[in-house]
């Protein structure tokens, strides 16, 4: 019966997909008597845990009865006093957990406190899938490196635009639909300048109750056209990357962009490594980022070989020019058996679209 | 019934696929009393067709039952009699026909024979089946000209081979096996010089009891390798299509390509359509042809918008090298509306790979 319950639980914390960031998605549900009597999820970033929910609503019933939650309950106070406090407080007899928290300031003491207490602890239920729906917590807790995900639309000969960066529309409806779905799960959407002056993008979530991710910007030169969508938005959630020489060379464009409530993030030079944006990323709690182009930037992920995971959408369109943008370009590969091969591949198809789903 | 029926006669008619070019793939079915006392099809180039089989089968018996057969029965004396006269006298009451036969030589003279001998004839049950069923047929009957289906292999980013020409293997195992059926349907399989000189490959159908179909290599300047497997077949199946100015510029060449069996077809100029070339080809009787590669000829058949069917098999392998070669060049798109749009799009999935067939 555990995987049952557990199998609830994890269905329940999905429902916090992109509203806990940079927290972990947490299900919860309180069981007594073969009864489910109480259930929670860790609904949004600051707000109560899962577990508080689930015991909330089991109350005096809970006395005896078996707690099933996807991650270690906390035992130390953050944002909301200690899960693992409460748990003993409200008679749960016995706590079966899928994996532990790998959060330094929880790791293990949680399920400690628990023991201690007197409550039998199980920890491993479906331990793989509670693991894969929180790998970008699991990522951005212990390396404070934002999970990077790759999202691109390209035609079947890898364009992800024509010469002049037309690219309206490549793919179909419902590949858009899923993508938006996609914008729903990652903290950070980020492209590159030259992606941004050709189609000035909302980089918004339009999907029903979404949330707005924070639009991230790659400018080394600091091109950025204050007329665009981007630099107009007004909840401080616009981020330009660019080099820490425009501070002296472009002054006055700095100081209107803080003045429109852009972050602005320094880095040296003017060839960035993904690498170094996403510590700095990381440094403003943005636990998982969203590349979406273009094609320099893509072609420097892979490069650095640091994409985490990722969606490539085909359509069934060709633009047969050599001027066109390539997705991924700038490799010098003399053999087939050393091109980049993607890993964990799934397929997914979207009407006539089709993606290639892998991960690293 | 007549539905179940016909259909038992279009799966018979696709056992000759690939064995009975240029004929079309013919399945008959004879029944009386609701009971199937004779079927056939049609199994090799020349030889009896479909209804001989059934009827043979079916004896005395077949007087008074009715004949399913998924294309007009003939009418004119070919390589065989006429089927029409066999099924008056075996005493055929009823002929339920999917398709009429679209051969200038039978086109509703069937169907006449039969009812003026007073058979009661039905046309057009499944008949998109039976026209889908023998493509290839209807289109070279009627225009002598060969169906062209297109098969090639790419990575995600459009590539054909690395720019040394380096192919082996872009695709997995499933989608080369899935390849070796393609090759069995078509009575041509047709490379650029390129390819040839690159991959030196065996062009046959690696299929148990396959039939090995005319090896073609477009090969304008006569750069063919004596020492290649295509010019050491002694089949007189390897055709090579050069230009006409190779009879002057390299006569001894051509003498040794003619000592070793080798067709040769003479087009002008050196820069070929593929109009002109599938002309050639269907003159030499040639139904349908399937082309591989390279990147020119593929490119060209884009461009003169004559490919009738195809599938493009993709492996999640990135190149992200510009000299690499593309599977289509050449075009100049500024819009990305213009590109080619595949059209009557069939995803399929070989594992890993996918692919998108696609038929104009």
């Amino acid at each position: 019966m555990d995987h049952i319950y557990m199998k609830k639980a994890l269905e329940l914390s999905l429902l916090g997909e992109g509203r806990v960031n940079p927290n972990p998605m947490v299900g919860a549900v309180v069981v007594k008597d073969d009864k489910i009597i109480g259930t929670g999820y860790h609904k949004e970033y600051g707000g109560p845990h899962a577990e508080v929910f689930a015991l909330d609503e089991a109350g005096d019933k809970a006395q005896g009865a078996t707690l099933y939650v996807t991650l270690e309950p906390c035992s130390h106070y953050g944002k909301t006093p200690p899960c693992a406090k409460k748990i003993v407080e409200m008679g749960i007899k016995k706590c079966v957990v899928s994996c532990l928290d790998p959060n330094p300031l929880v790791a293990g003491t949680g399920v400690k406190y628990l023991e201690d207490n007197g409550i039998e602890v199980i920890t491993g239920i479906m331990e793989k899938d509670g693991i894969e729906i929180n790998k970008i917590f699991f990522k951005y807790i212990t390396k404070k490196i934002p999970y990077l995900f790759l999202k691109c639309a390209i035609t079947l000969d890898g364009k992800i635009a024509t010469s002049n960066g037309s690219s309206k529309w490549i793919t179909n409806e419902i590949s858009r639909e899923r993508v938006q779905a996609i914008r729903n799960k990652y903290s950070g959407i980020m492209i590159g300048i030259n992606t941004l002056l050709a189609d000035n993008p909302s980089l918004t979530a339009r999907i029903e109750n979404g949330r707005d991710p924070y639009r991230i910007v790659v400018d080394p030169y600091l091109k950025i056209n204050l007329e665009s969508k981007f630099t107009n938005f007004s909840d401080k959630k616009s981020i330009v990357i660019t080099s820490k020489d425009n501070l002296e060379n472009n002054p006055e464009k700095i100081k209107t962009l803080i003045d429109k409530n852009i972050i602005l993030v320094y880095l040296e030079n003017y060839q960035f490594k993904i690498s170094d944006i996403l510590i700095e990323l990381g440094k403003l709690s943005i636990d998982s980022v969203l590349l979406e182009g273009g094609g320099y930037l893509i072609s420097q992920a892979f490069k650095e070989n640091i994409i985490d995971e990722g969606e490539i959408f085909i359509a069934p369109k060709i633009l047969g020019d050599e001027k066109a943008i390539s997705f991924v370009k700038g490799f010098s590969i003399e053999n087939i058996a050393d091109g980049i091969q993607l890993e964990n591949i799934r397929i997914n198809t979207y009407g006539d679209n089709v993606s290639f789903s892998f991960s690293s």
